[in-house]
């Protein structure tokens, strides 16, 4: 929103697009009805049927292609040719600003707060975060975290450059981002604190825990920075706040995962 | 809470006790924790075993009985015989004042509203919803909701009087009395606009959207608002709020309505 809010009128006015595992593409969606433009988002043929429903009910134009396809678009910069403004989905500064917002609402309802676990595919969210919060409370600590199944976060932090990690089969689809994009690196050393690696079987139990005990449906991705805190011992993180970035998943997944044992 | 705040500390002390579905009692278990009293509930034994175990977690004690065993423990008033402060669920006023601040918080958010749709139990949640809105903006309309299957407030309404009503089998255990107790009556008569029957189909179907669209959990019972309002015209019932009383569903009920073609 705070992206397409400062577009001028006419970059608006000529549609509004994007590439998304699906939340980004939702976001986009909703802007565009509350500026009455037309939107649309190329997405990965893998997107979840349940995101692709909110996108479609935006009445957003959705383009599917395979992921390598998608890649081959991001690394030529195909979207200099795109007719409609095109959001850069990982480093848009005001995309990034606007995530920062949260961070100003986290220090205003919690200004005892501790530690921020952030989910992480590209990093803009918690840049923008970070970014927010490093200001007001130096002291507090930030950490991104991602599946074992795809931890392009801490590769990027170890090898000190942009890495490309072999990402595996997850649940946590919008956060499957193989590579920090290098113009992400400088704010992310700068304000993330640190990197945390969650099991997708403690994502599962964090996805079950927040449906029947915070009565919240969270996607996988969205689950991160619970199972990070749940596997985090108490007086290491202190007050703990942590960032449920989406609730779309799929029905037969959700069931499956209520079915769990543990 | 308002009820326990309100409480001399010796009688607080004493510990504290209700008779309730389940909802109420977590309440006032949570309640004691705070005061760091004891506290114990009647409960029928038909009540959700997610309910039963958030009662536990809260430390407090649960005494289940038939539910015609806890009907007469009601109307015979044998809490007199108790040795805890006891709270009367339905009638209490300082409860029903505690409830008043949801009145308040909706006014404050949404001073633009029309309709509030609330389900109802005993009716002492709606009174309090009712006595706070229909002071701030009199031409509000108030609508208590119940499941076809357990009709109390609406048979109240036509015979204006008490009226007991055979509840029969319905998901919306939180809200299952069937009956509203003499005192309740002058209050509801005063600030409740009419009575709304929803089917269990319909209750279904509202906790399914409210989970995949909403990513909220809701009971049976809290979902009552929501599946009034989907059979309400817009035309009708204006801005509208919902209030979800609940969110505590057994999972394996939730999986089944996830299940759901509808």
């Amino acid at each position: 929103y705070n992206w397409a809010a400062s577009l001028t009128a006419e970059e608006r006015n000529r549609g509004l697009s994007t590439i998304s595992a699906g939340n980004t593409a939702m976001a986009l969606g909703y802007t565009a009805r509350l500026f009455r433009v037309p939107a649309r988002s190329l997405l990965p043929d893998s997107v979840p049927a349940t995101k692709l429903e909110a996108i479609k009910r935006y009445g957003m134009e959705a383009v599917l292609m395979p992921m390598d396809e998608l890649f081959n678009f991001i690394f030529e910069a195909r979207w200099e040719q795109e007719p409609y403004s095109f959001l850069n989905p990982w480093a848009d500064e005001k995309m990034i600003a606007g995530s920062g917002t949260i961070g100003l609402e986290i220090f205003h309802d919690m200004p005892e707060v501790d530690t921020v676990f952030v989910p992480v595919g590209g990093g803009g969210l918690i840049s923008g975060i970070g970014s927010a919060l490093k200001v007001l409370k130096p002291s507090l600590r930030v950490v991104g975290v991602q599946s074992e199944a795809c931890p392009s976060l801490q590769a990027t932090f170890e090898t000190g450059r942009p890495t490309w990690v072999n990402a595996q089969t997850t649940i946590c689809d919008g956060t499957a981002v193989p590579f920090i994009v290098e113009e992400m690196y400088p704010l992310l050393r700068q304000v993330v604190d640190g990197a945390v690696l969650v099991s997708e079987e403690a994502v599962k139990s964090a996805i079950k825990r927040l449906a029947l005990r915070n009565k919240l449906i969270v996607e996988g991705s969205g689950a991160l920075s619970v199972a990070a805190a749940l596997s985090t011992p108490s007086e290491e993180r202190g007050k703990t706040v942590c960032i449920l970035s989406g609730g779309s998943i799929d029905s037969d997944k959700l069931k499956k995962i209520i079915e769990l044992d543990h």
